[in-house]
């Protein structure tokens, strides 16, 4: 039997939670026989009111609101799992939101949350991630967020207006793309991302900066953006393929788009690490699962969700907290990618 | 621009939707400046009120809740995708919670839809997926769907009291045993699934009644559940290699089992499907990206979705609806399984 709730009790006794919360803490009157009732209950469970009773007290809802842009992608869903153990900590629930990163549904989710009172939100992909900002739905957001405790995954607003926990995407670029270079790789190219994010803006200069600094040729008909996708992925491989001149390594914008880089790649009889070198992002729990297994970085997508919620905890609990919280990416030495032959 | 809904309306005019809404339907008396800027703004943005500000009128909230048990697993984000799409035509947006299977949360996420009131509800997962069903859980649950609209999807409580819709998981595993027999496998194993789960009896059935039909012994060491997930798979597979007799092609309870069983078993320096057929269930969208592309049984998870929204839409507007629908499973024939040599 796990641990029974306030709201277990409520539903028990056939009263609102709020019942409960004023027989718990005496707040109210609460009519004699609901409040033996519900004292009965109490007792045969042996309820101890937990931190979401307390918060349940101080007029909170105990749900933390979150908007992500694509469930689809296992990186955000690990950022949940991680979010969610930690959430629940202090007996918080999500209402989750799909924005598919359209910037109207932002919009209605973010009425919805303040409508739904929610304690606190977290909120990922879609207008954050502009390169160049949107003055209006940054307004919109800073407004939001002047209102609920909210914090930022991987974004940021105009200013940096709003708390934000992040990783390091450049570092982790950087650390990918020396990997290569380090294994003798003169020839590399860059696969995936939307020129008008940030995330791709981010990595290209890394990937840019890091050549540069070891005196290698960026050459531009290697650098193709297109999506995020598996599809994208092959597409892309596809287009590589077709170049008179290849490269003998391939730096991805993330894990899907490198799982279906090595796919089209395989669908073509190269061998891959042999033929050529192919590296991801993301670290995804399938990179490790995939044959060959993915040469990666990884976000700890898992610790970045753990993270974000302690930092929404304290906003909650209007504590101090940094503005910008950086989790330092790893990369995983995996079997696609071998020293140029 | 995207087209404007009464939520952008009412955020424009600082106003609540269902101030908004009072303008639009003349239903209450709203003060005369706030009539004037709402009415400029429905000017301006030449907003039409579609099905959500209908709904709102009729005291709706537009938001249908929806409790899942696992987000990291494809299928049900895939089934999510359709469900989406679906609900979009009415204006409909997805209050989701994520409750691991976990039956506390469950009660705990029920209460908080009650309390929410959204229009309808989409369960999946935990309690309706119980072998012998939970008297108790049950009840929660019919209770529930007396007051609130709800389809499940993939389950189904005591005496099919609450509108089901669902794969047809027997046929679908009949379809891909038969298959392997077909190609003259006479010696197939079963891996994962929990026994407790309706959903592993039901293949389990399937999977027994196809080889007695074609006159095959079933083997009960080849017969090993454990859970759902890749590293499930990885370490049944490890099991089976171990036996003496190994059976020449396997059924997996679902594509993440098939995943985890053909990478231990490509580790261990066999080919697939040359030494062995490796079979999946769901066609989640790594299944044809994987290597080998993974043979599956499709759930048609985003029709599932969208024909469970669908029936929710008419359970919502009162309409007549069928007790159970079914979705015919298909089977996708892919590169990880061939003929027995």
């Amino acid at each position: 039997m796990k641990q029974i709730t306030i709201y277990d009790i409520a539903r028990l006794a056939n009263v609102s939670v709020a019942t409960v919360s004023r027989v718990i803490n005496g707040t109210a009157p609460v009519k004699h026989s609901t409040r033996e009732r519900i004292e009965a209950l109490i007792q045969q469970y042996q309820f101890q009111p937990n931190a979401m009773a307390r918060s349940l007290l101080k007029k909170e809802t105990g749900i933390i609101g979150i908007i992500v842009p694509d469930l689809t992608n296992p990186f955000y869903t690990e950022v949940l799992s991680g979010a969610e153990q930690e959430a629940l900590t202090t007996g918080h629930t999500f209402l989750l939101t799909n924005s598919v990163g359209d910037y109207q549904k932002e919009s209605q989710y973010l009425s919805i949350m303040r409508e739904k009172r929610v304690d606190g939100m977290i909120f990922l992909g879609g207008r954050i991630n502009l390169r160049n900002g949107n003055e209006t739905l940054d307004q919109e957001l800073i407004q939001h967020a002047n209102t609920i405790p909210t914090v930022l995954i991987n974004g940021t607003v105009k200013g940096n207006a709003i708390t934000r926990v992040a990783t390091d995407e450049y570092a982790g670029t950087c650390m990918a793309v020396q990997h290569l270079i380090d294994n003798g790789h003169e020839h590399i190219a860059f696969l995936g991302g939307e020129m008008h994010m940030s995330t791709t803006s981010n990595k290209l200069r890394a990937f840019k900066k890091t050549l540069k600094d070891a005196g290698l040729q960026v050459r531009e008909e290697w650098i193709l953006p297109d999506s995020f996708s598996i599809d994208s992925g092959r597409g892309l491989m596809h287009k590589l393929l077709e170049l008179r001149k290849k490269p003998t390594a391939v730096m991805c914008i993330n894990d899907f788009v490198a799982i279906g880089a090595i796919k089209t790649a395989v669908d073509h009889g190269l061998f891959i690490p042999d033929d050529m070198s192919i590296v991801g992002f993301d670290d995804i729990p399938l990179a490790h699962h995939f044959i060959p297994e993915i040469t990666t970085v990884s976000q700890e997508a898992n610790e970045l969700g753990r993270t974000a919620i302690r930092v929404l905890q304290k906003l909650m609990n209007r504590e101090k907290v940094k503005k910008h919280t950086v989790i330092e990416p790893k990369l995983m030495l995996r079997k696609s990618s071998a020293p140029f032959r």
